[in-house]
C-alpha cells in the first residue's frame, strides 16, 4: 500500500440492510459491514443504525479517510445532502443527513441518490472509465437510471433526473408501482417479470424452468430463467430476447433525446447476460435517428455485488 | 429607438424559404426579406442565395449590427458552426456555414440547429423568459425539440440533442419516417394527422369537417380539424383529445428522464390550442412521477409566425 493512497467510508443505505465499506482510491473494498436498516422504526432509528455502522467500521480502521459517501434512496439536495421522500424509507420528509453525518464523524460528507451513486461507482472505478457520457441502468426490483454526462451527473430541475424506468413503452401496458402504465419497469422489473413468467409456464409445459422449480411457481425468478436459458430452453430464450427489444425500445427513446449512445447495464436482471445486452443493442440500431447509429454501445457494468457500496465511496473521489 | 439598442441579422434556412430578418434586441423584426433555398441545386447555390439574402437587408440598413445568426436543419456543430446533413438539403456533408458568412460580411456569426434556435427564441424573446428549464416543442412537419437546462441548450454529444419527436409511444405503432416504429412524431406530425384523418373520416359521416372540406380529402389539414373543432365537431374534438393523450404520454416519459416540467409548445399544430394543451397537462400530471406532478407547466410558445428569423437572431443575443 502507497502511503498516498486515500480511503473513503461507503453507506449504502437500503431498505433492509445499511452495506458500509472502507474502500481505497482504486476502488478495493478493505474491509466492510452490515447493520439491520429498521426502517419502519423511522428515521431516528434509521440515523442511529447508519451511525452506529460507521462508527463500527471505523472503530478498527488505521487508513486515512478522505470523507463518508452515501448511496441513499429517493431525492437528494446533494449540495447540504438533504434526502427527500425515499420510497421505502418511512417517515422520512426532508432529512439533512450529511450535516447529522459530518457532527458525528467530522470527515467530508457526499450524500447523492442511489441510482446516481451507481453510476458514479461505474464512472470513477468501473465501465465508465473511458466514457465521457453514458446511462447507468440498474435492472432490479425495479429500473434505475443515472445520466452521466460530460463526467458529470445530469441532476435535472431538483435532482430526479434519469428515472429511465419509467419511459413508457405502451401506454396500454401493464400497470406499474408508480401509478402509470406501461413504464419499461412494468416489464423489466424482477417482480414483474416473475409475475408474467409464472402466468405464461402453463402454456410451455415442457419448459425446463418447471424442472429447475420443482413444480413450485413461487420459485420463478430472473435466475430460473437465466439457467433455463443458458440450459437452452427456448422459452427462456425467447422471453430474455423479448425483454431485450422491449428495453431497446425504451432506451432508444432516452438516446434520441439526450444524444447519449453509450449505456452500462448493471443489477441482477443483468445477469441474464450477452443475450440481453446484444438483443438490447440490435434494438437500438434498428431504432435509432440515423446519427446515432455507429455510437450505440451497450456494456455489462464492471461493478456487481459490492456495487452499492463502491458507488458510495466513489462519490467521495468524485469533482462535482 | 434608443442609441444603445442592438440589433441582429436572423437567417432561417428552410428547405423551401430563406427567411432573413433585422431584429432588435428586444425581439422586434425592423425589416424582413426572403429568398428560394433551391435546396435541390446543391450547396453552393445555396449559399449563394443566403450570402444574396443577407447582402440585400443590409443593404438598406442604418442600424449597428451585433451578429448574424443562423438556424439550420440538421446537426450543427456550434463551435464552428459547421452543418452536418441537414435531412432537406441534399448534397450537404460537412459545411462550414458560420465562417463562409463571417468572412462574407465581417460579422461574428452563430450557427445552431432550426429547433435549438426556436428554444433560443423562446428563452430570449418569448415565453421561456422566466423558465431555467424548459421543452420547446414544435408541432410541424414534424415534431422538433430543443432542451434548455439552466438557461441553456443541452447538446449531448454530438449535438443532436433534444429529437423529442422520436419517443417511441408503441412499437407496434405506424411507421415513421426516421425508419422506426411509434414515435410521437408518427402521430403528431402534419402529415400522418391528414392521412389519419382521411382515413378515419368515412367512419363519421356527419362529421363537420365533410362542409369545411367540401368532400375534397385532399382538403384536410391540421387546421380544417382545428376550424370543425371550434364549431363543436365531435369527432374532430375527440380526435384533438386522443393527439393530446399521445403527447402526453411521451412528454411524461421526457420528464421523467431529465427532470424538467415546462413544456413550450409552439407549431402549426399548437393551434389547435387550448383543448390539445389542457389534455397534454392532464395525461402528464395523470402519469408523471409524484416529484414532477405539482410542477408539471404546458403553455403555448409566445413566437408565431416569425419564430424561425426570431429564434435565429436570438442566437446573437444569447449567452452561450
Amino acid at each position: 500500500m502507497a502511503k498516498s493512497e486515500k480511503f473513503a467510508v461507503g453507506v449504502d443505505l437500503g431498505g433492509t440492510n445499511i452495506k458500509i465499506g472502507i474502500v481505497s482510491e482504486d476502488g478495493k473494498i478493505i474491509s466492510k459491514t452490515s447493520v439491520k436498516t429498521e426502517a419502519q422504526a423511522g428515521p431516528k432509528v434509521v440515523i442511529k443504525n447508519i451511525k452506529k455502522g460507521i462508527a463500527e467500521i471505523l472503530k478498527t480502521n488505521k487508513r486515512k479517510i478522505s470523507g463518508i459517501g452515501i448511496g441513499a434512496p429517493g431525492i437528494v439536495s446533494t449540495k447540504k445532502g438533504v434526502v427527500q421522500n425515499p420510497p421505502n424509507l418511512p417517515g422520512w420528509d426532508k432529512i439533512e443527513l450529511g450535516a447529522i453525518i459530518k457532527k458525528e464523524f467530522g470527515y467530508k460528507v457526499n450524500v447523492e441518490n442511489d441510482a446516481n451513486a451507481a453510476a458514479i461507482g461505474e464512472l470513477i472505478f468501473g465501465a465508465g472509465q473511458k466514457y465521457s457520457s453514458f446511462v447507468m441502468v440498474t435492472l432490479g426490483t425495479g429500473v434505475g437510471g443515472g445520466i452521466v454526462f460530460n463526467k458529470k451527473i445530469f441532476r435535472g430541475e431538483i435532482g430526479g433526473a434519469g428515472e429511465i424506468g419509467h419511459v413508457c413503452i405502451d401506454p396500454n401496458g401493464p400497470r406499474c408501482n408508480c401509478g402509470s402504465t406501461g413504464c419499461i419497469e412494468a416489464y423489466a422489473g424482477n417482480h414483474y417479470i416473475k409475475e408474467e413468467v409464472k402466468k405464461d409456464l402453463h402454456n410451455h409445459p415442457s419448459s425446463k424452468i418447471w424442472e429447475l422449480i420443482e413444480g413450485d411457481l413461487e420459485r420463478v425468478s430472473p435466475r430460473v430463467l437465466q439457467m433455463a436459458a443458458e440450459l437452452g430452453d427456448v422459452y427462456a430464450k425467447e422471453f430474455i430476447h423479448e425483454l431485450g427489444v422491449k428495453l431497446g425500445v425504451a432506451f432508444t427513446s432516452i438516446s434520441n433525446i439526450l444524444d447519449v449512445s453509450t449505456f452500462i447495464v448493471g443489477g441482477g436482471v443483468a445477469g441474464f447476460g450477452r443475450p440481453l445486452l446484444t438483443t438490447i443493442r440490435a434494438t437500438m440500431i434498428a431504432r435509432v435517428l440515423t446519427p446515432l447509429k455507429s455510437r450505440i454501445t451497450v456494456v455489462p457494468a464492471k461493478l456487481k455485488n459490492e456495487a452499492g457500496i463502491l458507488g458510495a465511496s466513489a462519490l467521495v473521489f468524485y469533482n462535482t
